[in-house]
């Protein structure tokens, strides 16, 4: 809807196994018929789990989302020399897995070099042919690097391609790096931000600004009309687990500002 | 047949599919209703590839095998905390594939440091969820530690609980380390030796003395009766992988070899 991704991509799109988006939403019964076009809209605004630790840590119920951070994929392929564990002797080895520890332990020293509110996370890493007695032949893993500051974004991809030279020539392996996906920053529209502080204000509710540090809906909408969203707290700042829980009191508090907003908005009050 | 697995636990054996041997061995009609137990046997010979370098780089086409080295394997569990790898603060991180990287890292260090025949291996690694945008909440890998002599094996699973110790001590995971599996240094016979020795002589082979690094059906025969091995070049090492490859010649030597030891140990020459 918002023209970022050509349909025919979304639709193409494959999971793990192979499947196709198009496959499953028609399996699924929900493959619609109604043109996924822009309308006219007065304002997007999304209520959503702030899934980080901040609200919880300065005990306010409500977060004012002024925007989204700039995020960075990378695809690190790297292929060393499968061989038998046994009767390999060390100095003949070229270890994908070593080299990948190198670039796990440099990601997280890319983080601390930046500090700030700069993130980096390898959240996958699939080794071949990953039996214990065999040496890794090839590893992929995943860099997910995340700040509000585009020139930090720059700054941690530099750093990670120089962090990859470095461990493949030490392990005397290859790599591929396919730095494959960026997001830009996503600021909301001042207005949407003020209306939601201001309900938030109204409501008598504890809130600060705050940037979310995840992908959502809003930032997609954002390219097409005024955006804003509201966190409530996620205890211990867990998502994406079954510890995931917000209270439902929070719950409540951030059900009525996005009320309390929208009617605002709606030029209701 | 050599007593050192009981029938049941190997019948009770699963693959990673959940599948029980016992159950294949049936599907495929290979269970057999022989019993499995040792007979009188003058000698057990083996021909096998070097699965290593050293043949091959000394241009000799046998080995002589004196015997197999000492291996313990070890399975190491990390529990960090799964997170969303956006809105996470790196100061609040408990990531389990960063402390699994000290431990790659420290495995490698482990092999530099006690040196000499020493190799050392993580070939599996599997993590939980494996997903680019959440902070791995479990890893799982596997430790292979080799070496002719019992006492460096056990100095490199003291370094090895220390690495792991000061590893998530570092990131504030848990770890779970069982040192599951281990096998005592296997020396052959002397006499079996000693005859394959003539035997590649006689043929007017290059040949040179070898110990094994990787284990081998004659470890377990060696408790039951003289053992012996011979090896022939496998090309760069490698083995395990579809670049397994050893020249026909060098085949050929293997098996007259073992016709020759064969012949002499049963008393034909």
């Amino acid at each position: 809807m918002a023209g970022k991704i050509p349909l025919e991509d979304a639709y193409n799109t494959r999971d793990r196994d192979g499947v196709r988006l198009v496959d499953e939403l028609e399996r699924i019964g929900y493959l619609g018929s109604e043109p996924c076009v822009p309308r006219p809209m007065r304002a997007y605004l999304e209520l959503h789990i702030e899934q980080g630790p901040l609200l919880e840590e300065e005990g306010l119920p409500l977060g004012v989302v002024e925007g989204i951070v700039a995020i960075a994929w990378s695809r690190i392929t790297l292929h060393g020399v499968q061989d038998h564990a046994g009767p390999t002797p060390m100095r003949l080895r070229h270890d994908a897995l070593v080299a990948a520890a190198e670039i796990v332990t440099g990601v997280r020293g890319i983080a601390r070099h930046i500090a700030g509110d700069m993130v980096a996370t390898v959240g996958r890493l699939d080794l071949t042919p990953n039996i214990p007695n065999a040496i890794p032949g090839r590893v992929v893993l995943s860099v997910d690097f995340r700040d509000p500051q585009e020139a930090n974004l720059d700054r941690a991809l530099a750093m990670l391609d120089h962090v990859v030279r470095v461990a493949i020539r030490q392990e005397g392996v290859r790599a591929e790096v396919e730095h494959y996906w960026r997001v830009p920053r996503t600021p909301f529209d001042p207005e949407v931000v003020g209306v939601v502080e201001a309900a938030a204000a109204s409501l008598g509710c504890g809130h600060r600004r705050i940037i979310s540090g995840a992908g959502h809906d809003a930032q997609y909408m954002a390219a097409i009309c005024p955006t804003g969203m509201i966190f409530v707290p996620s205890r211990g700042g867990r998502s994406h687990c079954e510890e995931e829980f917000t209270a439902l009191d929070d719950i409540e508090h951030g059900a009525n500002a996005l009320l309390l907003a929208c009617a605002r908005l709606a030029g209701a009050e």
